[in-house]
């Protein structure tokens, strides 16, 4: 029998779903990449990609030239540029803005890898190191509300590059979802002067049904209330509302953690496409007309990475309603992610 | 520039990127179906599906025999059954429920036809007609707060079988985007006595650059902060709340104005995949516990057809946000369809 299981931040139904339970072997498929025979992202082709942001050097080199491990570019096809004057205007009944905003590439890698899960974790950490200082630079302007970094691994996912890269998008409105996320953490923290978030953590700690992995500042488990088969939420343990406060080291067990965790679903799932959205506190610069759920965000809002294998198709259902079908329970899913190894075969590289 | 739009419904941002303008011949993708070597839903093959709950018969027969037009079975592989007592319970700080509900399925025509577009009028009509009175018929039962008409046409959208079918859900909750539909057109009434549909209507009829096509009782258009590229609305000109509502002469122009929108997508995007969901007011038999919602929905809600072409892939940034970037303006969707007959070649059928 099926069970309706409702997000505690979201408020969304999720059905669950016991009747079409798929397990990892009924999802391996292979990642498929978009292959180009020439890629602007490689070490040496600096000149074919727009003028660099900010690179991280590993030799004295001016700009836009080798010499480089972390590279940050606009994006050549933006979605949102910053030099526009930001104008609110209506149109009839309607609201609409200017695209005033910034759309940044970081490029984690020199040479041409495509999964993060390969790279060594010093590396993975200097891409976080890079992604909290662009942020933190992003939210320097006033007209910017929030930014949201994001990556989109392998064709399913939206990739168009296949060389290992994340997005920042900053926008000049927090996106819905932040909202609802925001207001839940604030309502809950009215209520019972506690993090939504901390809560969470101790349930899973408590039963460790859903938890993948645990390191010494980090968890990783699959959500009460799933929408996606495999999807899992990467979590400080410690209270922490904005993912720009956090220190280096802790950063550093980040990339660790990020590495497990991006291994297991390679191993157990043949290298799934995946997108990992990174959910953290909106620019809290003072200014008038600040929302009411800005008042207590340093204590009810808490960080974290969302992680989405692209397994299966969605549905006009979903679309439509919000409303989420899930073959996939949590528990199973988490299970056989402890247990990935067992996955691994003897041809698996 | 790009330009971010607010939909007055759900205040979701979209933003309508002009830099990454798609015109119709970007999309031409060619709507691919999941054909099995036999097909159950097909008429003389009732022996090979669940027992039916309802059929329109052309001859007199028995249940579950040849001689029908349209017919509902259950789904095979059901999501919810209403056997199941409902059950709230609580699982440690989260909220769950048993799966009660229904997921029946309609089979639109007896042949092994795929696009609705290619359907009579009449048998459109027909299938209307019995979506009304499944959905009637559900309502009567107390625990099933909506009832969501849903269908996917490809495997693009999720379609499993290619034999032309639409799908019903039932629910013991109403749907998170349903809810902020409702508490959106709550409030819009509140302050201004008026329905929000009906002044996005009227809006519309004024510029006539979103409208695709209009009859005496049904106008098409694509919504001012449309998701996806030649999303369409398609809803009743004069204010109705309930699709079940609506008379018999009524869903003849729904079924007229149904086929004009979809035969507009097939020609002018070469047949693409698409979705088709029913927004219409949930349950509202009355009940303890009633949420403020149900309060004016006679007044303040308004049924529609939302359709949505599957064109483009859904990224990370979508899942993660609920932001949508949408490369095709509407007003540029709108004129396109408007004008679809420019795009029939000689060789298409």
């Amino acid at each position: 029998m099926s069970e309706l299981r409702k997000d505690p931040l979201t408020n969304r139904w999720v059905i669950i779903s016991q009747k079409r339970s798929a397990r990892p072997s009924d999802f391996r498929v292979d990642s498929i990449h978009k292959e180009h025979s020439f890629c602007p992202f490689c070490e040496g082709h600096e000149d074919k990609t727009p003028n660099e942001i900010m690179a991280v050097r590993t030799q004295e080199a001016e700009a836009n030239n080798s010499g480089w491990s972390v590279r940050v570019i606009p994006n050549k096809f933006p979605v949102m540029e910053s030099e526009h004057e930001l104008q609110r205007y209506g149109i009839g009944m309607y609201d609409a803005m200017s695209g005033t905003g910034a759309h940044e590439v970081i490029i984690e890698h020199p040479q041409h890898k495509m999964n993060i899960a390969d790279f060594e974790p010093e590396q993975i950490h200097r891409v976080f190191k890079v992604i909290k200082a662009r942020i933190t630079d992003l939210y320097k302007d006033e007209r910017l509300r929030s930014a949201i970094a994001f990556k989109n691994y392998g064709i399913a996912a939206g990739a168009s590059m296949s060389h290992s890269h994340s997005q920042i998008i900053a926008l000049p409105v927090v996106p819905r979802n932040l909202k609802v996320e925001l207001e839940a953490a604030m309502s809950h923290y009215k209520y019972k002067e506690r993090c939504i978030f901390c809560d969470v953590i101790k349930q899973e700690l408590i039963t460790r049904e859903r938890i993948v992995s645990e390191n010494d500042q980090y968890l990783s488990f699959a959500p009460f209330a799933s929408r996606f088969p495999f999807e899992l939420t990467v979590i400080p343990k410690t209270h922490s509302y904005s993912y720009i406060k956090t220190d280096d080291a802790s950063l550093y067990n980040l990339a660790l953690m990020l590495k497990d965790v991006l291994t297991r679903l390679k191993v157990a799932l043949n290298d799934p496409a995946y997108n990992i959205i990174l959910h953290t506190a909106p620019n809290t610069t003072k200014r008038p007309g600040n929302p009411s759920y800005w008042s207590s965000i340093e204590f009810d809002y808490h960080w974290y990475l969302e992680i989405m294998p692209r397994l299966t198709k969605v549905a006009g259902f979903e679309w439509g309603t919000g409303f989420y079908i899930n073959p996939t329970p949590p528990e199973e899913a988490a299970s056989f992610l402890r247990d990935y190894d067992k996955y691994m075969v003897m041809d698996h590289k």
